[in-house]
């Protein structure tokens, strides 16, 4: 079904005003998205401030009809801000975000910067829109695989606890930026040209090709740093600290929809059936699962839209104690992903 | 390690002569694949002859520096044909292999259509090599997701009995194809040219995209074809009617290696270590692990060699038993996953 959360028209701010808002690294694949999602959600703004880096400033992108132009972040940037949306990468947070805060500004972070914290809400508004109460103005926006993966989990878990999760995903460019993007294009169309090309933003080559993902391995667990955020970040978001949780995170040569192979296994027996009635109306969630057409959650579908889409709903054949369901999903990783949820957070404030 | 088979150079047929071998399905992707397979290990061959349907009768194919004229399929085809290699489909090898098997001709069969009778052998040469043992002239080459999958699992198997596996593949475009192999990059040149286009081999749009595998869904099970077979294929070839299987099966845009992201639960405790000590020297396997620089199997590596390589070995953290483990496999699909299993198939039979 389609997003339940009220949409914030005509909501405001304190003091009865609309807030000013600002979007750090508005440039990038995410920065996009979220001023797109702040107009088409009808986010109230009063001041929209486009924030990114050196390189970018005096660029201009379109808001509500109005060309706004891009600013370079500076310490001033964030004087008389009320919401700033941070999409610039782990080191502008880490350097930039915490004075913000502390000067009253509320930070929503899509980097990994703050997510582990104790005293940062993680938050998925479909799950856990209470964590946000007592945040101290950084909230952070969960990995984005995180987000595909468990959006769709949680009413599940709800009402028969997950003891288990297996994921497999299938992650698309747009989770290393927009020039990941463009590499994934550029590459394909050296291949097909029978032309030669040099990776310049991920480690291998990508046309046609898929790899493990591209962060650091722990060596005492041999997990990647994305493996690492889902299996943390899930327990956070669910606050189930017991959770059992495997993830291999693997890049495929997809565009911008991330896709997940999913196994779980619940403290009580469940079946097909009750999975859909439950995921039937779950907020954020919708069922693609049409068996006798063969039409299920693909990646081109879910670009562009802010569901998950979840199907090959059916029992874990190898868990013959009924309590095991797998699934494939499906979900834009720049929006509900990314900018979506960071913006649904933020709706969570007015 | 390389593959310790031992190649055939110099072996015989019956009555001291080098075997005649037909190829079915000469001209597919696979079939040009068998053809190549029985050149560069040496498969001695007497004659070759090479079979396809009336549409590509005439045209020539290369062997051993010779152009050999493909040959229309008929009755008289298997005459005086000591072993044929099949690879035309399920409805061809239906039709015509159990007659030329009746005549004396020893089949080695590519598709699904007689791997799960009781008197045909599911051969994968490094795994049950005597089950060919009282074959009755027909013996079936394994699907191509499960050979990549198990042939890496047996050598463990085999030491510390793999309980349950779940698999969640990212298979190529060769599986369907010569002609998917096509539509995949055709495709993605109309895709990055900005144009439409009209899949016609597949049901779904490949460029950038993945999908379910597009074979019919068992509405008592909602399991595909494809995983189907994993499924049962593997616990045939382990000869393991326990063994629990969970197989989802994903098509992804890459040409003609198939990945797999595995996990398996083994009776007893077992370690990564000890999983990498046990595949050194399995054959048919390489390990490629370099966690250091991030540099696991790939696709790309996987397409032109024989060996199945396996990557990314770990503790399954979510089964804190230490009877699990979880790796990332990727293996040629035409070649492993099809023809080059066929040749070591008739390689056991000199």
């Amino acid at each position: 079904m389609t997003d339940v959360l009220e949409r914030p028209a005509g909501k405001v701010w304190r003091g009865g005003r609309a807030p000013n808002v600002a979007v750090v690294g508005a440039t990038g694949a995410v920065g996009v998205e979220l001023i797109g999602c702040l107009e088409t959600r009808g986010f109230p703004v009063a001041n929209l401030k486009l924030l990114a880096s050196e390189r970018s400033a005096g660029k201009t992108l379109p808001f509500k009809g109005k060309d706004i132009t891009v600013e370079a972040l500076s310490p001033s940037s964030f004087d008389g801000v009320d919401i700033a949306l941070f999409s610039a990468g782990g080191a502008t947070s880490r350097k930039v975000a915490p004075e913000a805060a502390k000067a009253g500004t509320i930070v929503i972070d899509n980097s990994s910067a703050f997510r582990m914290r104790d005293d940062v809400p993680l938050v998925i508004p479909e799950i856990n829109a209470g964590a946000l109460k007592g945040h101290h103005n950084i909230i952070a926006n969960p990995n984005c695989s995180a987000i595909v993966s468990i959006t769709p989990l949680w009413p599940i878990h709800q009402k028969n606890r997950v003891k288990r999760m297996i994921v497999s995903t299938y992650q698309a460019a747009s989770g290393a930026g927009a020039a990941a993007m463009a590499e994934l294009e550029e590459s394909t169309r050296a291949y097909l040209e029978g032309k030669a090309f040099e990776p310049k933003v991920l480690p291998h080559p990508y046309a046609f090709n898929l790899f493990s993902h591209n962060t650091a391995i722990d060596p005492a667990t041999g997990y990647n740093d994305e493996e690492t955020k889902v299996m943390g970040e899930t327990r956070k978001i669910f606050g189930d600290a017991e959770m059992r949780i495997n993830a291999t995170c693997i890049r495929v040569p997809v565009l911008r929809a991330h896709a997940v192979s999913l196994t779980f296994e619940c403290e009580n027996p469940i079946s097909p059936d009750e999975v859909r009635e439950i995921l039937k109306t779950a907020p954020g969630v919708k069922i693609v699962d049409d068996v006798a057409n063969n039409y299920f959650p693909m990646p081109r579908d879910a670009s562009g839209q802010g569901d998950i889409l979840v199907g090959r709903i059916r029992r874990d054949l190898s868990d013959p104690s009924g309590r095991s369901i797998s699934w494939f999903a499906a979900g834009d990783q720049l929006l509900k992903g990314a900018a979506l949820n960071a913006v649904q957070i933020a709706e969570l404030l007015l």
